[in-house]
């Protein structure tokens, strides 16, 4: 069988881990990545042997100048590939659709700062893979809204949600990010409910979601606080078994001395994950609590990865591959994901 | 009337706060504080002539080789003082009672840090001042259980609460305090519920609150993310009414730049309030929702102040002072607060 | 004698301290302050008595609709005012030169973000208040500029200064900035010297200074750690006796627990200073140290309100006063410095 | 040839790292760590298939309890090892030392939390090698020291230095620490010098050395702020050339957009370094400043991972091997470090 021939449009925090987990996969292959200008990151980008399109010619100049080679310009890349996983910062994707993919007739994957609209479907692989299947334009949801579908999908099959309210603590900005704060502050989101709620019933239509968000002087995890109305009792076992048996989730506990958001990434790099990230949604054991129909629990999500995986499954529904707990399970395979 | 003559035990982040509004009272009079060692907030204290008092010789001689003049031993202001506030660390106040209160019938007012058995009734003064009426021992609860009585409260009154679920966003460390984090993580505390739902309890009797807990890095205020389940349908202005119109609660707004408890902070300067201080529930105008009848709202506390005004009503009710109202209106006006 | 009749453009961190202090000024009258937009800021300048005057009619409006009345616009203002203080943020106070105060021939005062170009002379009272004298446009130099100058300058006049060689630390952000960090990293100005160092140049004409510097995640004050080359010898009694000498300098000791800039700040609020402002450079004792003539200490600069003083001796300079000693005394005794 | 046989005591932030090294080396073999509690740290130590050696029945009990095998206590690592890298906290190494080392006749390494006499030397490889050679104790100094050994000596071979002073910025605690602050302070060493400058003399003996430091909340990098005169005239390209040229030493740019220690770790990341590690000293190419013969430069020091390398080398200077840069460069392939 040929290999799907990916593309990656923008190298960034989402881009440059999409790029490293398709190299890995057997049925894909990675023809290169854009380049806007020069930085530790395109050289390297350029260490690692990926291939790089210039955006324009200020960018091929800028590189070459500092001695790194391109192969081609954006228009190069897009007639080499089946399909574009764009990694643009918010609002450029639907820019670069209207401007790139739609003419070159690349098929082409979105990230959650996308709106909706930009796309067919909007993607979490275990909630709704066959939704994506043999689509041209898919959205994958963003860090939190992916993080909330795995866990509540899992939860809803068995129990069945009512409702969910869920409060979430926001990193306030990443760890590479030196110019965001806050420094020494809670910063509320001051919009009922927060975009996270509706975002979710673009992948789990009906469910019932409302949250509240706010940011903390925090660059590595988001932290969730859920409660749950569910349609039946149940109880703490219950519930950790769901989680224990569900892919791309982590139960983590304070036995083990995984206390906060910090030893789940000291964890992650002991594990000797690429780059330290935790695709995986971490929920605490000792977090969960059940009183009757209601239930508790607290959920860590790495922002800068747990989509990551998700873009691949994306890619070979929208290549046609049926079997999506195949392809789930391939790509965790080879990202060391239980 | 003879003034009240007021001691106070430990002269921290609140010992030091109450000594300052104690000395406002018209009906009260500042007999002296305690001192342990040598420091620059016994040497501000001195500057403001506020009588020290030292727990032991060795105390007593450091502060005076630092040129720190004290007017006695703890038994000496025991012996002055109709009734002490004890600001000492957690479960000190339980010691301090049997070894001094008690043996020197002195009336004592204890701390939220305190377990709810040492004293006769736990307080908040515009929820229940009539339980401290006369009493010997009253427990001040901790700012944020004071926070959550003062808005559960008010909304009680007007539309019935059914059920309450919070989530507490608690500030790592105070300002002052430069040993402990968090520096850069969120730390869930891993028992549900957290202590302070059942400490709700303790001065609203029949509320159901769930409360879950999470410590940020931030110094400034706790933030409260609140979900109440209310007997009867409200409207969001009905609710901003009632927090417009409830004592020691402030409603603050995005539309005026208050995005933020850093800004909130920074009101409190611009107030002129002593220390830069909040002593009110400040509750987000835009944070509040409401949909048919479950509430949603938002509000900062500032753990350094809030519970100084309730000191100082305890004192009145606890010396029988029967009117409430009027203690927390005197209160109010020498701290500013409308 | 006719009270100096000041105006303040600006009102942000340093606009809003200086119109506190010209109010308590017996020489001065603050005729106003411009508005830009709403916010609490002007609301509590309103709350104040303080009239504003809108710098254009949409601001006037959106004023008037949040309830906040203007007395007329910027060039009422203007007219009204013997000296303008300008507390714009950087490089517009050069813009409103050219605009404002030239072509109204009012004196006008700029801050250290200005170019020193921008003024007829830079300005650190105890320095060189005498260059000031009657002068129309006054620069007074930033906060770690005038931190360096006041202690540096102290220390030449009774040992010679050879050379100086200094690492600032910077806070990241002022205490209500929720936007800029960094929140978990060290930031290098990657120029050498920093501009710290020429800056200093301006006031102290002849001093070899070169400044490394960098950022932090704090928001509470700046430290310097200074490395100078005396000319004469000195022991560190020599250098504690200069500093307890020095105006606008406080020694601040391990001893007394002030171990951080964190407790600085806490030291300022229990002196009960106006929003908690420590505008003394603070040098710790234990931290001064000697080696023959390699003088070392280390200073914390309180950024948001060091320079306030500063403005107000600049008014009284350039309005003709003559005695900068007496000024200096004047602008202390209401601000509670010693 | 025979590997070594190395056992790490203590499977902390630098254990952990040092199991993991040893066991790329082809000239050792890792028999196994000490064990004290259960953790994910352990769990993950069990999963990588060190084997483990509990430090008393309570321990073993713990391990076992939750799953986790050991082979037997610490008395039978101590037989099967040639070696032992102590990384306990500090001070427990001189403890371990009369306990177990000395009893049992195992030679053993010393982290640079220990006193200097601990060891017969202290030990930087590139500086002093063949100090090492064939004891029975050496102390690999610490993260800090380190880092001013690489730099400093080799400008040292080049152009001598006469003097340094240098300003530690320190980060507050590890990433993985909660525990610890500042949150939003600095907070000087108020000693001088700072221990760090006697502490480099224990390895470059005849440098002088005169250090400040403080500490910063971050938890990512050390900074150091360095001003060298030097004994010759150099220029920019002059020290930069050396930089480039000394192992363990990387020089970075604000060019490639490095501008902090948070793109530092970044770029460790984006590199694959096993934990996202940075063992390189990371000078700043546009820190550099020369006036005459004073030298201005800035280094950040990953202060989890600049010693392993260092304790590796250590291990085969002990065990006899003789080519000091032969080991360097057997070390340095294993971790990807040019």
């Amino acid at each position: 069988m040929d290999k799907i021939k990916v593309g990656v449009a923008g190298y960034g925090t989402i881009g440059k881990r999409v790029a490293d987990v398709v190299k890995l996969q057997k049925d894909m292959e990675l023809i290169g990545v854009t380049a806007r200008s020069y930085s530790f990151r395109m050289a390297t980008c350029a260490e690692k042997g990926i291939p790089m399109y210039a955006i324009n010619s200020e960018a091929r100049e800028e590189l070459s100048e500092n001695g790194l080679k391109t192969e081609g310009m954006v228009d190069d890349l897009l007639k080499n590939c089946d399909i574009i996983v764009d990694c643009s910062p918010k609002k450029f994707g639907k820019e670069n659709k209207e401007k790139f993919y739609v003419p070159n007739k690349v098929k082409a994957i979105f990230q959650g700062g996308e709106k909706p609209d930009v796309a067919q479907a909007s993607f979490v692989a275990q909630c709704n893979y066959d939704e994506a299947l043999n689509k041209d334009y898919v959205r994958v949801v963003s860090c939190n809204t992916t993080g909330m579908c795995r866990t509540l999908n899992a939860i809803d099959k068995v129990f069945g949600v009512e409702r969910v309210d869920a409060t979430m603590i926001r990193r306030g900005a990443d760890p590479w990010d030196i110019r965001h704060g806050p420094m020494n502050s809670i910063v509320p989101v001051l919009e009922l409910p927060s975009h996270h709620g509706p975002d979710v019933q673009t992948v789990l239509k009906n469910m019932k979601v409302f949250t509240t968000a706010l940011s903390v002087s925090t660059s590595l995890m988001h932290m969730h606080n859920l409660i749950v109305d569910l349609n039946k009792a149940a109880t703490v076992d219950d519930i950790l078994d769901i989680f224990k048996k569900t892919t791309r989730v982590r139960v983590v506990s304070n036995a083990a001395k995984v206390r906060s958001t910090a030893e789940i990434m000291e964890l992650a790099r002991d594990l000797g994950r690429n780059r330290g990230d935790m695709p995986e949604i971490c929920v605490w054991k000792e977090g969960i609590g059940v009183q009757n129909k209601k239930l508790f629990y607290m959920q860590a999500v790495h922002q800068e990865s747990d989509v990551i995986c998700e873009n691949i499954d994306a890619i070979r529904a929208m290549m046609g591959f049926k079997d999506g707990a195949k392809s789930i399970q391939m790509t965790n395979e080879t990202m060391g994901i239980k």
